[in-house]
């Protein structure tokens, strides 16, 4: 049998057992099929039972890997993806038994989705990721990728903070808030969705900007072209130790006088999904929204 | 002197007079410098005073025009763009004393404005309008175009609406509300903010569709491409009558079993504004957001 | 045995045959219990299969009964509870199947759940109810009352509304918008929510005020004390036939020049409940809040 | 002349001499009638060049003033407020020359105000304030009053909360946020209304329950009687050092297991305004909401 994929990453959740069956499973199915599986080496240690793994770094994974299978929730496959975006290597996720956003493959109908997969029944999507640099006198003092958001957050609970926002150069407003989120199409389910943004369709060049708990009312989010370059600032009292936090799970630090600047990468996730796979059946499983009509 | 435009079209808004001394004034203006000008014949009868003004249709201001300067509120400009966008013609608003996002060059500025774009000095914008047609038994009832936003709306004031919607055929919900609006990035900024939707900005291929007060509270906006086909069929009891409204102005009827279809239309609107000119500026003015820090 | 109550009245929704089974089985019950059953002349024509009934008027169970059980929906119940509120008769609401705010007495649970409502194991809860009084030349023109809510709404579906508005006399703002909902606490979880209104607890003696789809983005809803005299007054044009909505159900009309004034009834409504109603328990149903933790 | 008031607490922001000049011009307007004037300690340290000052503890203003006048911003006056309320003592806020929904005597009519508010033209709003006990093994661990709100607020910018809150020992819902806001009639103006909660008239009895970026959309504001009891506990993963924020001023800490109690304080803030004050003009003002018609 001639397999669309020869070698498959796998990942679980780092430091977290509870994927180890699942995973054990999924490598013994993969093996049982003549594919070679690299496994992440946290993940390898909760793989109890499964004999002669090979484990690898996650770079290992990104250079030698045709699909990396990310096995745990929404967290899981944020953290994969930004380890292995630069390495071009398609993800598919596969959830813990509660559907995610993106992690929307169940354990139990895993083999036949697989077995459908290897086969070459699948879609892919480019989701655009972004980047966020804190820029200090002139140079990058620290950086990271985000799949979902980049928020700037107050680092006093007690106040709010100031923030000098542009577009392109071009100033927006100053914004009086909790925070501000950056978010791609696919973070805008997230952290955006609570915080009164609208949902942007996943296929969208396009990235939400929105204030937190803005004081002034008419703060509203606003779209813009992925494209763009953001640039925040945080001004007045309170601007010190202020977070900057991507996909809810890298902190960086700014300091007075820093800026972030907020940009979309070049480079796209290729998100792997079944054939049939359907967008709004997520969105109206996840929201409540109800059942299609007979 | 060589101007960049030789015949400008005036329009006012239809059956106001108010307008009329600010079109004198303008008219007066470009004929001294030997720019041709031909007035909207409604627009003309209000002119009082201004002798040998040459009156025309829109159609004629389409075929002949190289500008159009329309002078009024936001809904004039509306008015003026459905009518001229298939020509081509590109349209400079001048509002009435009161800044509107569309007609942004003020009376008091209009001829230092108008002398810098004559020469050349000046900005275009393209602006995405959308399609509206009500299909009935496999052809078109009738149709409209719409600047700003086709709305949806229940016809019985005391009774919420069913709407099937579909995006490129895929089933997205059965929205109940009193209505649903479908708003280009224009009309972002209008009826859709006081229905919760978010600000696109003007330069994005993107349309927004939000509920108006859904009845499931989780049925947020969605910001979709604007080369993808919204189909919406209004279901279930208080369906027969069903307005749909475009731009605020023309109002076209669904009957059971109709469906409205909504594209984005190919032509777009080449919006003038004077050099310049600053989106967040106006943004920030009519929001209240307060003004640029020093 | 003795019974708490010796007369009870049955209600249906109003000309809908789907509740007659559950109130056939429901009148048996009650008379195999020597208790007079009084039967609304409407709803008796769809009790097929249950002689002997006594039917009467609205005006009937109001005079006669020491509660009135009503077998529907939200609406079933909000239209007995307006029908019956000056008569002071206690009302217990059983659902069709589809739990409501006010309907939480399911068909399976009835007979169990009267059985002990009839041995006085039940909770009484006093609901304020509104009146929507058209002023018309000093003199009152139309009037209905409100369990729900009063929404001042717009006639013409392409047009905003302005509405000047008093509370006990003072100006609070003219609300440029779609319409103006005046909900009791009662009806907070009903169209209020739909239109970002909050949740107001069953038992305050509170109302609050509304704007839909506000103009001025700042317009939030506010809590005012069900004391107090509200007084919308529809201005500027199309504030002819403005509507003025009672519960969804009844429509009065406002001509230029009128006002409404809404102001709480003296009057409360009697809701029965089982013992060990709670209400936090049906947020949690009707809004998908999730469970209690065990 | 025979004054209304005998001996005036003065008191300014702690720490800022911006309203020195103020309440110098303040205090011998004042003196100058024969008023006894007793200044804040803090305060009278800002207040150069005038002779004779009689300084005191917030206990001395609070035992021997019949009445305070705060100089400052809205927070200036809930500090003013937490220290004084136990002594019955009415206040009266002044603005430094930006209007506060609490401090609205400016500067330039201060005089005139105090005036009219000596000879007894005023008027008194009870205004109802909170209190937060931190509840650790049965005892008290920490509390504090509050004018405006108390916030349970995330500690790691990173992570949500999950927060379980009973009202009157009747469990809600467990919110999973950033936080919760709890909040008098005084504060929904504040904090609140940056987080989607209504506006509740300030002589309402009420308070609001509102959850800071809900993870469950339709986790809604809740409004409830100010006699309740509410209780919050902090669960599950990052429970520990949880910040409890009154007025955005006083910080305490829960730590796993401890839960925060929370109700509204029999003794009630005697705010002190000039007779023909007007909130809603404050709102109006505030909220840029726009003028009363003619």
């Amino acid at each position: 049998m001639d397999y669309k994929f020869q070698t498959i990453g796998l990942l679980g959740k780092r430091g977290d057992p509870r994927a180890g069956e699942t995973l054990v499973h999924l490598s013994a199915f993969l093996r049982r099929r003549q594919i070679r599986v690299l496994v992440d080496e946290d993940t390898a240690r909760h793989m109890v039972g499964e004999h002669g793994i090979e484990a690898g770094t996650r770079e290992d994974i990104g250079r030698h890997c045709d699909l990396a299978i990310v096995v745990g929730g929404d967290g899981t496959l944020l953290h994969a993806a930004r380890s292995l975006v630069n390495w071009g290597v398609p993800i598919l996720g596969v959830n813990q038994g509660r559907l995610g956003f993106l992690v929307d493959v169940s354990p139990a109908e895993m083999t036949q989705r697989l077995e459908e997969i290897l086969r070459g029944r699948y879609q892919e999507e480019q989701r655009c990721l972004l980047n966020a640099s804190i820029i200090r006198d002139g140079s990058v003092a620290s950086q990271s990728d985000a799949l979902n958001d980049v928020v700037v957050h107050k680092h006093d609970v007690a106040r709010i903070i100031e923030m000098q926002t542009y577009l392109d150069g071009n100033f927006i407003t100053t914004y009086r808030a909790d925070g501000l989120i950056v978010s791609s199409p696919t973070g805008s389910t997230a952290y955006n969705l609570s915080c009164g943004g609208p949902i942007l369709h996943p296929g969208l060049n396009c990235i939400v900007l929105g204030p937190i708990c803005p004081h002034t009312l008419t703060n509203r989010p606003i779209v813009v072209d992925a494209s763009s370059e953001l640039e925040i600032l945080v001004t007045g009292w309170h601007s010190d130790h202020t977070p900057v936090i991507c996909d809810g799970q890298v902190v960086l630090s700014m300091e007075p006088g820093d800026r972030v600047v907020i940009t979309a990468k070049e480079r796209k996730l290729n998100l792997l999904q079944p054939a049939g796979h359907d967008y709004f059946e997520i969105l109206r499983a996840k929201l409540n929204w109800g059942v299609h009509p007979k």
